[in-house]
């Protein structure tokens, strides 16, 4: 193992990304949870030019392999599978914001000086259970007085964008919008598990699942891996040319009983994971120029941008119906296609969107590029049970 | 949350632990995975005196919550039980050294800022399933191509240990004095699964498991939890003057694929885990007082007693028919019982080894105490697929 010389002043230097992969997001049938954290691993080395066996530390965001496919042990088999023996290995789990955790874990493995080379694998396996397995077991998240009375997440969302909706006026097709922005976005993500357009009628008139919201408010299930590679800024340039720094990066709960909450509407683990996000990079909301955010239901999209401070509480609708968000807009939300039309692979999910804000800042967005220096990714976990969120910025 | 100036020179110093806890370990009817993580998670902060709120980070070390209770989102719960909202939390998974793992996941952050106080709490909820579904469970870990052709853990013990006693020749006998030992020390821990004395004969006339090993030779399936408290040493004052601070810590990986080993009887994963944490201390075996091996097979005992450089390949167990590592000998080992005697809750067992350390350095280890001033624990994943090393000093 390298990266032992815990004390100096170079390792206690801010942390750098020098490579991100994502797979295809989609059905992908006959591959398993290890065919996807290796495609990503092993392309995520290639695109920074490392080795496997400069790894020091190899962590594994995932929620459900044993639940989902029998398999434990799925960290252990990337070493493997990789060749990076003896890197340590650990896997994160923080339910659906399990691939932000990772992020948080890498940043702190790289800070403590633990570690030299820290990459991060996000994945899940989950299209071969019917909907009402993937369902029931994401459900098990919640506790268990909400998951014994069947209240899964889609309950809470749609509750709570019910709520949301009546308290401060907003048209129904608001919320819609968030789905049409992000599929439109999505039509230029070549992983994106929808590559396609929808309009705001086929949205309206798709299947209620939880009442006010539709089949086109919520994300698909979803197959798929996602990686990012760290390492200390000082020897970045070892590496590239090109990368992005960790600015800030915060996490925090909110209660793990939903109807505990004194507002609805408000996710203190947004508001708290943002705040200290924004105090450790110095940056603010207006300093932000492009953002993914856990749209795993389109109200969810409003929730954080007002957590967040981008919109005012009970406004962020106005700035979707302004055209803000759009990826020609003043503040371009999920480019990806979100978890709307990019797809939700649980554990992947947190470490696609750096993947997402990674590349809009070392310019390798392709036709989804956008002007940015500064990046923003809220990963929320559980209906905001818990939430990171970090800050990323372009190296000078 | 607390704890976001990261870069003070004050956090840059060591990591001391300020309080420990664990619950009776054994068959825990009626009770669940939750009940078991706040038991011992309220317990650690009444040792302490800190109140829950004083905690940035929640670190839970559990392996199986949702393969054994269908439940997940573990971490949350406990928040939630706690009080400690909005701490951040995250499951560390490392398979049966997630204990080991959550202490370097504690250790990280602290050490990078992103923490003043961090509880670690590992758990878990095993015997209301059949040993038949815990041991498939478990086999979960290794390799598919091992896990299909039904090679469990205990099936590997076996084999290394007939290995290992032909290669050296060894007498079976030297097995089954490790049993006998840890059973002797677990008389004294009023928490161990296992408050029983058994003699050789009981040992080496136990039903075959896996030859040569016998049932005396095993863990036994164990449910329990156990918590530490983690702070910058420069604020461990605050809370006590008996404090114990890491000296160094390390994990690193085996191969996943057991018979891929060049040597069977060398465990990579230790050796290297073991190297680290000896660097970062400076300290070297011969200043070990006391240490917590992962016995859950009694050859693993003479393993990491070679791995860790405790004794010469081949030769563990001549200092254990010495009397070497008995409570009153040079270097004990296993005061607490080891997992032999003391039971092997997954997630709680590399937690419990660094508790029982802990007291032992701040003299709180009651007829168990011996005179130690630095101890070292020894966490075993897989078989010995991922390994965590951790050394303690009492603080000065």
């Amino acid at each position: 193992m390298t990266g032992r010389q815990r004390s100096t002043d170079e390792q206690r230097d801010r942390v750098a990304i020098v490579g991100a992969s994502m797979t295809e997001f989609g059905q992908r049938d006959g591959e398993w949870i290890m065919d996807l954290l290796a495609e990503a691993g092993i392309e995520c080395l290639e695109d920074a030019g490392v080795n496997a066996t400069a790894v020091d530390h190899l962590y594994v965001s995932n929620m459900t392999s044993g639940e989902f496919e029998g398999m434990t042990g799925v960290m252990n088999a990337l070493v493997h599978d990789l060749g990076a023996m003896p890197a340590y290995t650990q896997r994160v789990d923080q339910t659906s914001s399990s691939g932000g955790a990772g992020i948080y874990a890498a940043w702190q493995s790289i800070t403590s000086g633990a570690s030299d080379m820290t990459l991060l694998v996000g994945g899940e396996k989950m299209t071969h259970k019917t909907t009402g397995e993937s369902t029931d077991i994401i459900a098990s998240i919640g506790h268990p007085v909400e998951y014994k009375h069947g209240v899964t997440l889609p309950s809470f969302a749609g509750l709570t964008a019910r709520h949301y909706l009546e308290q401060f006026d907003v048209p129904r097709e608001s919320l819609a919008k968030v789905a049409v922005k992000n599929h439109k976005n999505g039509v230029d993500n070549p992983n994106a598990q929808f590559q396609k357009e929808v309009d705001l009628e086929t949205v309206l008139e798709s299947p209620i699942i939880a009442d006010p919201l539709r089949l086109y408010d919520f994300c698909p299930v979803t197959d798929g891996s996602a990686a990012l590679l760290f390492c200390p800024e000082s020897v970045a340039r070892e590496y590239t040319d090109e990368y992005a720094v960790i600015a800030g990066v915060d996490g925090a709960t909110d209660t793990h009983v939903v109807h505990e909450r004194d507002d609805p509407t408000v996710m203190q683990g947004v508001v708290e994971s943002g705040k200290g996000a924004y105090e450790m990079s110095g940056y603010g909301p207006d300093d932000i120029d492009v953002a993914e955010l856990h749209d795993m239901f389109t109200i969810l999209e409003f929730l954080q941008m007002e957590g967040l401070g981008i919109a005012e509480q009970g406004e962020a609708w106005k700035l979707v119906e302004d055209g803000y968000t759009e990826r020609d807009g003043e503040l371009p939300i999920n480019t990806s296609g979100g978890l709307k039309s990019k797809g939700h692979p649980l554990g992947a999910s947190g470490v696609a969107q750096g993947v997402e804000i990674y590349e809009q800042l070392v310019g390798e967005a392709g036709p989804r590029q956008v002007d940015a220096d500064v990046g923003l990714c809220c990963n929320v976990g559980g209906f905001g049970n818990c939430v990171i969120t970090t800050i990323m910025e372009a190296a000078q």
